[in-house]
């Protein structure tokens, strides 16, 4: 089984919520079991350029299955996964993705969010996750 | 003034509630003022090339303020603005892309609808952009 | 020699004067005689679209030495230059990209005008490219 | 509101003006609110390769609201975002991109330039920004 939009827009609303409370807007992206994306919100006067880094984010978790910020610890130089960042079209590997599990485990998509400090990001992302 | 999230938010409702009416699953994208991404949902099961396909018709809509399938009649061999589509990183120009105007008549942005026949995304673009 | 930006800035002047007189709101892009982007205006509330058709127009015109709209006669299905656009990371091959001869005939640039019909588009690169 | 083209001509005028004093052919790039080209202009003998560098300076700055060298001190190895530069297409983090703001401190745009060392770049794109 795979997120369903229902189930997204749970999430998102979970992540908006949070990102309220903290007075960061922010972008938030779901994307599935297959790594497509499933919903994307920005919330007003949220960075710009933040779009394609939530939507990054909740990719780059799935593609590895991992929170993108485990990646980025083994992407740095000298690290053994250096420069992962330069494929499938772009990662990005600092935290703010968190990878999606149903109540038994298993993953079923990544949440992605980005506008605030790693930190804020990942927070937001995490409050998302909860929901499931 | 662009659009707001929670402003395309009521549009992707509407935009939903059409598609679940005609019984086809849609990708819905709604782009602001500048042809940066608002707000995206994918209903489940929708394709997952219309992913791509309803940004695309969101922006281009944006691009030339007009709907995508005005754009594809020039766009033909022999038409004035033959294989446009190469520009921007990729132009969609078949219909299912359609302004979004405020009371005024001014552009605050666009919907892009991909899922269906071109002419089931037009209607359910044109569902969301009423609600403006 | 190729153009400089003297040349270039009187160019975008004349082109948009009759941008104006014909009241139609410009992307107007300069490259040099090495392809290269020397010059690029956007008059306020032209379309966003024609930003990069503009300057692509402009390129297309310098790579190969004669007007876009040529360019777009020979690459029409079944013509010699079929989807020709797909080269150097996309073209534009309809009319409104002219190219621009010194004194003594020898070609030092292009100009690239978008935002109103192709007709339109042409008439003003055209203004542009007469001032030399 | 977002920049115009008279205001961006005058703004390049400016930084135009501290390049020629301190005698570092510079390209200039400006971009709107959405972070959409609006002007360019290379001055004779400026690198090739700052056309694209200047113009990802100034929608670097206005996809983040801050100026590049501020994005670049937390995109080093070891810093909350690495190779954020993999993003949006590809970013520029070193100096020379600046925030654009009106009267009332709203962020307009952004001013991208390139050229010089980081410290010419960033003069002269402040330089611009300080007409506003």
């Amino acid at each position: 089984m795979s997120i369903t939009l229902e189930q997204a827009e749970k999430l998102s609303e979970a992540a908006k919520a949070k990102a309220k409370a903290i007075n960061v807007p922010m972008n938030i992206a779901i994307v599935d079991e297959g790594a497509n994306l499933v919903s994307f919100h920005r919330m007003d006067n949220a960075w710009l350029g933040s779009v394609d880094i939530s939507i990054k984010k909740a990719k780059t978790a799935r593609f590895f299955d991992m929170n993108t910020g485990e990646i980025g610890k083994l992407s740095q130089p000298g690290g053994p996964l250096y420069n992962i960042e330069h494929s499938n079209g772009g990662l990005i590997t600092f935290p703010g993705g968190v990878v999606l599990k149903d109540g038994s485990g298993k993953i079923i998509g990544a949440i992605g969010v980005s506008g605030g400090s790693v930190e804020q990001d990942h927070e937001v992302a995490s409050a998302g996750a909860e929901v499931l």
